[in-house]
Parts: structure tokens; C-alpha cells; sequence
């Protein structure tokens, strides 16, 4: 972990919640990345003014406008990642935007279902089509042996939630049926990238960030969110540093554990 | 299973493959149910010629137009099953439909992802939802103890291609990313209906029916499916008399294995 250095990183929904916090914990790194990239859908919204803050202060962040659902948007994000990137490859993707709406096995609607797996697996999906050059890149000009974040990796950002053999545990407080379908698919992906992009050195995980306090986390006015997205995020981190191909094709929480599918 | 009696059951996509064999399989039960509802989305076309004729033979088959991915199409059926039962229920729901595309990490398409998903998981949920008063009025007019296929039970037929723990072992020649993205959902599907239906007495489980000759098991044209179609419901009409509470929430093969999410 020591010489853990990623030169390039990409976040997607990094103008809040999980997403800013993984933006500015790379910032606030010892050795910061050259290249931060960080993606969101609206950069002249509300939303993203303290991102918009951030950038302007840190020449290392570049906001990109990105919608997971548009691949327009994607290509063309990806297209000026490029030309920044000036001939170098992309070191870590992290696919971490994503949608949870209510949603249970009575209320559960066609449109509910499609666009949250829309949003939550089809975007990763063409998002990591569209960076996929960049990462052999990185992967190939890498003297690096083995896997790492620091050479080249996704991260898609799943949940405890998408883990079938653990929905008895939550189930009852938190059905969101469309939300939990979504993110198994969504480890089911990251298996299968884990299997297509092995034989070019990317490293393929997801991670569980915990139960943090974010808008998405804090859906419920009943019951709390236990994470600080601090907390949640330096334990992401962490992990993400770890990182190596033993850590291949799993889920993985905030604070190391595998997790079962 | 010598006692095993289902008195009505539902079969979606029966007009070929897997679908039409199981209704085949319960006319031939020495004991065979008094209603058999074998959907499928065009009655009337060339591909249900077979299943009309089975029709004409056996007063106790009613074919239902269903088209799984329409709403209307499904609470129409529904309506019309729960008419032709006169006031007793459903015990037995077998969501069978389903389709699978070409689909690569490259190729996989957001129209692709989401037609495979629309008819494979989100067809079920609303399937389900629709019969769900029928499944709950044979699981209260029952007198057995415990949760069996002759009470009330969803079975969805789902497949080992969605065992995200597995994809390693068939993802190089059959990578078919839309669909094993599909069917892990589908799996979860399953493992959520469990829990919400638990409290009603009905039992929910995923089948694998084994790699199968019909048209989506034989899609590639250099590598041949290894069981018929008659050795494949064979077996699954053996596991699905001896479900019990024990396989609630799982996922099992033909030959009665549970297998790993
Ligand atoms: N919070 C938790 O407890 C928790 C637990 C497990 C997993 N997660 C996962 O962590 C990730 C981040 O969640 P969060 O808690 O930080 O949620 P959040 O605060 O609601 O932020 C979601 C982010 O995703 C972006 N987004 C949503 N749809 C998008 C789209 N179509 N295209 C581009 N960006 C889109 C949002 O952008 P806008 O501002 O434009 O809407 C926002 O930046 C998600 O994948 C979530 O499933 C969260
Ligand atoms: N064959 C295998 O090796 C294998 C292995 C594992 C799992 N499975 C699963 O077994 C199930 C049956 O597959 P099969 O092999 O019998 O395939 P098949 O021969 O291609 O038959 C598929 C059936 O599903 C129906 N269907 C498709 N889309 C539908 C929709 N939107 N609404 C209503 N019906 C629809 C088809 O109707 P039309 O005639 O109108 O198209 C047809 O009756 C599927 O869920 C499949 O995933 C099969």
C-alpha cells in the first residue's frame, strides 16, 4: 500500500454522496493522482457546485459531464478523457452512480424495474465499453506484475443489498425489490468482466460501501444510515489500495470482508 | 410423491420447448391436474399448433393468450383462470417464458439488456403479482401441512448461466452477458418472493432445467445441448413433486442439486 499510486481515476455521480467523498479522498492523498476525473450528469446543477469548487481549486480534477444512461454522453466523456490523458491509459474506473427507488413485490412496476437496471448495470456496462481502451492502455504500459488498482481496474460500486444469500438479514426494512434485482445483476457483470478482461491484466471487484448517510442511504425517514460517507469512503479506500487478483470477480465490503452472492 | 396432487397449474411460454413439454408431462401424470392453464403470447400463430391440438384432446387444458412483458395481456389471463376455477386457486405457477440473445461484453447493447430483462425477470415479478390472489386462495383452501406444489408454489425457471459462483466455468463459450445478468436477477427475484411469501404459505423456488435441444438451447450452432427435452422435464417434474419447505428460496437443478448463487 505504500507505493500505492493510481495516476489516472475516474468516478461516475461524483457531485455528492459516495461519489464526491471518493473524489476528494483523492485528492487529499499523499501522492495524489495526476488525472482526476469526475463524472456527473449535470456540472452546472445545484448539485454540483462543491465539486465545481473542488476543481477549481485542484488542476488534477477534471469534471466530465457523464449520464450512465446515455451513451452519447459516455463516448463523448470519454473522448475528451482521451485527449487529456495525452497518450496515457486510464489506471482505475469506478462506476459508482446509481438510483435506489421504493419499491416492493406488490408495488414493483415495469418502468421501476427497467430504469433502475438501467441506471444501475446498463451504465456500467457501457461506461466500462466506452473506457475499456483507456484501461488496456493503462494496463499494457504498466511494468507492474500482478493486478492493482495502481495499473489497471473497475470498481463498480454494488451493494450488500445484491447479495441473494443475504437478503433473509434485510429483507423486511428494506425490500427495494427493483434496487436489490439490479445490484445482483450488476455482480453478475462484474463476474463477467472479471472473466472477459482478465487475459488484459484488469482487475474486476465490486464493493459494498456500507449503509451510509446519503441521500440514497437516508431513504428512509424511519431508519438511519450508520456510515459517515467519511467513514464509508476511507474504508473504500483502503480497499481500493489493497487491491490485487486475489480480489478478482468478488464482492467485497468497505472493510475488507468478502462477501457471499 | 405418491400423494402428490396439483390440482390446477400454470405454465407461461408452454407452446414449444421446456414450456410445452411440462404440460405434455402433466396430462400424462396418472393423476393429472384438473386445470391445466399452458399460456403462450400468439394462440393463434404456427408455433402453438402442437399445444392446440394437446388442447383439443384434453378438456382439462385451457390455453390463455399471455404475453409476458404486457400488463394487460397478464391481468387478461389472470381474469380468465381465475373464472375457469370457480372459486378455488392456483396451486401451482411455473413462470417458464423467456429468451436469450447473442450478447457479448462488447456487443451487449442497452436494448439488449434491457428486452432480455424486461422478459426474463421483470415478466415473472408481474406474472407473479397478477396470479398472487389465486396462489394465496389454494394455499388458505389447503388443508396439508408445510409448503409443497400441490398447495401453492412459484416455480422460475432460471438456470445455472445465473449462478454468478459458476460463471467461470461456461462464461468462454457462452458469455451471453444479457441473459446471465437476467437470470442472476431473476434468482434474486426468487430468493425476494421467498421472503414475502413466505407468511402466506407458498413456496418459491428457482429450477434449472439442464443445458436443453429446444430452440434457446440450441442457439449456438457448433456446440449441441446435451439433454432432451423429455429427459430435462422428467426431471424437473420429479424435483417439483418433492419441493418442500427445505428448497425454499433456492436454486435447483433438474436432477434435485441445489446450486450456488
Ligand atoms: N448510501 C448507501 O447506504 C449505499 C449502500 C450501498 C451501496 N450504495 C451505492 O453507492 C453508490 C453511490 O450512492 P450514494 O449513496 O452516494 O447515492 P447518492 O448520494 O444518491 O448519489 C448518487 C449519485 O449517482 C448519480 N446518478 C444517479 N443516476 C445517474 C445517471 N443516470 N447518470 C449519472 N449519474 C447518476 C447522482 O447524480 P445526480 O446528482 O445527477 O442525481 C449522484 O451523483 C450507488 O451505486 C449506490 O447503489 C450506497
Ligand atoms: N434450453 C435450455 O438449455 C435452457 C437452459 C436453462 C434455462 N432455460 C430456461 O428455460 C425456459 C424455457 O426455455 P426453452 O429452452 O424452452 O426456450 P424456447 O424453446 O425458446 O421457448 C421459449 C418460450 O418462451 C416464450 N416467450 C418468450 N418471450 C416471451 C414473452 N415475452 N411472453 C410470453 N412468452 C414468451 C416463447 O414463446 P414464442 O413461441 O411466442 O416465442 C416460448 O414459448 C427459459 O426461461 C430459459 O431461460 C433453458
Amino acid at each position: 500500500m505504500a507505493g500505492f499510486h493510481v495516476r489516472s481515476v475516474l468516478v461516475t455521480g461524483s457531485n455528492r454522496g459516495i461519489g464526491l467523498e471518493l473524489i476528494k479522498h483523492f485528492i487529499g492523498k499523499p501522492n495524489p493522482p495526476e488525472v482526476i476525473f469526475a463524472t456527473c450528469r449535470d456540472p452546472e446543477g445545484a448539485q454540483a457546485q462543491e465539486l465545481k469548487k473542488l476543481a477549481s481549486k485542484h488542476p488534477n480534477v477534471m469534471i466530465l459531464q457523464l449520464e450512465a444512461t446515455d451513451s452519447a454522453s459516455i463516448k463523448s466523456a470519454a473522448k475528451k478523457a482521451e485527449a487529456r490523458l495525452g497518450g496515457t491509459g486510464l489506471n482505475l474506473l469506478i462506476n459508482n452512480a446509481g438510483v435506489m427507488l421504493p419499491s416492493t413485490l406488490e408495488s414493483a412496476t415495469p418502468e421501476d424495474m427497467l430504469s433502475v437496471y438501467n441506471t444501475n448495470i446498463v451504465g456500467p456496462l457501457l461506461v466500462t465499453q466506452a473506457f475499456l481502451p483507456l484501461l488496456k492502455k493503462a494496463a499494457q504500459g504498466s511494468n507492474q506484475k500482478g493486478m492493482s488498482c495502481s495499473k489497471a481496474a473497475i470498481v463498480n460500486i454494488s451493494t450488500v443489498l445484491g447479495s441473494i444469500e443475504k437478503t433473509p438479514e434485510t429483507f423486511s426494512f428494506v425490500p427495494v425489490v427493483s434496487y436489490r434485482c439490479s445490484k445482483a445483476a450488476l455482480n453478475m457483470l462484474t463476474k463477467c468482466q472479471s472473466m472477459g478482461y482478465k487475459q488484459d491484466g484488469i482487475l474486476c471487484t465490486a464493493l459494498h460501501p456500507g449503509w451510509v448517510k446519503t441521500e440514497l442511504g437516508n431513504f428512509q425517514p424511519n431508519v438511519q444510515a450508520d456510515l459517515t460517507v467519511d467513514e464509508s469512503v476511507s474504508g473504500l479506500m483502503k480497499v481500493i489500495c489493497d487491491l490485487s487478483e486475489k480480489h478478482h470477480g468478488i464482492l467485497m465490503s468497505w472493510e475488507g470482508n468478502t462477501l457471499p452472492w
